[in-house]
């Protein structure tokens, strides 16, 4: 049954980065993911701690009870969110760990925004371990808000021999491996669309 | 749309028990989850490391070529995962970690009989916080395997207080946390089930 | 040999508050571990994100080469924790992971100012689980900083009922377990702090 | 006062072999460190699932009351065990999890045996990102078995490249790495040692 001919669908993806610092290395790596993506058909926002600006978390917006007092980037950047068929987050770790510019993106918004969608982790280091310490506590992160992350976790070592600063690919690794993540995002997202059209979801 | 009337499917459950231990509290919270998922209509197979008495592991399924000599018990129990829907491990935590019993008879088994399936964590401890140390870790490893753990986890603190010897429930947190995890299960493993009825998985 | 008879020395504690959230609990368990501390003869300073209100890490202090262009919050509680010998995280999980106020506050700082001394966790939740699976990720996160936590996991389910707002315990298991914890802290940062002295740390 | 000169101790060294499948690799990586080991004037002993061929886990010998019952290969390695200093684990990874054939060797002995010391992870993998994974699990089952690992975690990507079938190096970074690894075991061994013989262990 696998590989039948199907006609692939346009998937609305978020991705979220997971850097704020000065330099940051995310930028290549996000653009290269990007285009990945873009070429793949699917459609992408970019949600981006540096652009959003947002304090250390104070509240969730999910406790927020008058939203006309939130920043307007963030109410739209949620209803992006709540559109979105899939997320994606790119993430360099901070001290082994998933980066606070990531959490703190992610804890602002409400969980109803997450829940029963895909998700697939991009993590990546300047040396050898591609940034997996960091994955691990996203697997688990991205499951307890509902967007369960794709079996597949593209970990990119060496970042800055593997993507120049432009986001093109320096070895052969780097497309096969986002192929693979892009196919899983693909179907499983498809799955619980599909799931979701048809049944809604569980009250 | 959520709540929209459907009628729900009956899925194969095949359930991992977590502990090989000698009077094991292992027993009450399968009987009582396999209860529960008898009861929303669910069709449940064990699978008991106590029964198959495997050897800790020297090679995995995967790597055996001449499946005639591996023990008949080994084959059939992949067989009902191969036929299986949805994967549920029932796991207490040794030194809390996943137990050795379980990841043991996990690992002996192909990754391709378990991969675009569901998975659903059941923990416990005899004390307050109910075996979620390893269930992080469970997490990890069913997302590895390609059998992504639904997002609740159904974990059980103080476990023989919460269950008799017959797993009947002496609270009410019990079949409530129940209800939430096979309501997961039962959403998703539809959702993945369908598409692969559709469309097959990726090759 | 256990239980030897001696003079327990006063530590230097630095406690990280995990929580920025408007009414937060971390408050009323951070004044019960305070006051055990204290109690136990120990010097603590409170390091508070709420209070130091850094934005969203854009630069380690570790990579900022002139440091009187910081804040001089940020530079004198680097040097409170350099003279430290213990740090005490009071954890809530956000999402069931480390909170970004946290690991945001963590990261601020230099490795330097952590390597070679020990810590302890303390976490919470409003729910069953006391935190544990936040407690999972700031074990690795601690270690890879080089500031190793105790065995003992300090974590306190169903919090609101376990301390009043004054940080007064409603039950016997608090004492208990602050008193394992701090028991712990001393033993192993007396044990640091004794090596460094006698013969410095590794270059 | 870093790199004051002293006379390093011998330390007794436990070295836990991560697994008992055909054709391991786990031998030449063990091999490699019991000879960085044993030039650094350490004292190493090995623990190895295939010699122990333990079945899975019925109970840990802290639990049997009646040690003649027990294999004399177990009360042995218990005894080393208990006189050693220092734990080393050479952890391959099993679906990016603890391999069984390790969680299973440890969970045997008593807690006690374990306590107070200080633990090193090595790992590796036949990818690229060196068995990162599974040392994310054994940093958290080391802590709460009360070994504690070290920061530095030494991990092998690619380790058919690494190292050859006797052990031997093939790149420059194993001898670092390793050296890292021993360094951070030698400091917080003696400090532990000394601590124990001065004050013994709290009750």
């Amino acid at each position: 049954m696998a590989g039948k001919e199907v006609a692939k669908q346009s998937l609305k993806v978020v991705m979220f980065l997971g850097s704020a610092r000065e330099n940051r290395v995310c930028t290549r790596v996000s653009k290269f993911v990007h285009e990945q993506l873009t070429r793949s058909g699917h459609d992408v926002t970019v949600i981006d701690p540096l652009e959003m600006d947002l304090p250390v978390l104070r509240q969730s917006m999910m406790f927020v009870k008058d939203w006309t007092t939130l920043p307007e980037t963030m109410v739209k950047a949620n209803e992006t969110l709540v559109n979105s068929d899939t997320i994606v987050v790119i993430s360099p770790e901070y001290n082994h760990s998933i980066p606070p510019a990531l959490s703190n993106l992610i804890d602002h918004f409400p969980i109803s925004s997450y829940k029963y969608k895909v998700s697939g982790i991009v993590c990546y280091s300047p040396g050898p371990y591609g940034g997996m310490r960091a994955a691990m506590q996203l697997r688990c992160l991205l499951s307890e808000i509902g967007t369960i992350s794709v079996p597949h976790i593209f970990g990119i070592p060496h970042v800055t021999k593997a993507l120049d600063e432009d986001g093109k690919p320096l070895n052969e690794h780097m497309e096969s491996g986002a192929r693979k993540l892009i196919t899983q995002l693909g179907w499983y997202s498809e799955a619980l669309k599909a799931k979701k059209e048809k049944d809604g979801v569980p009250s």
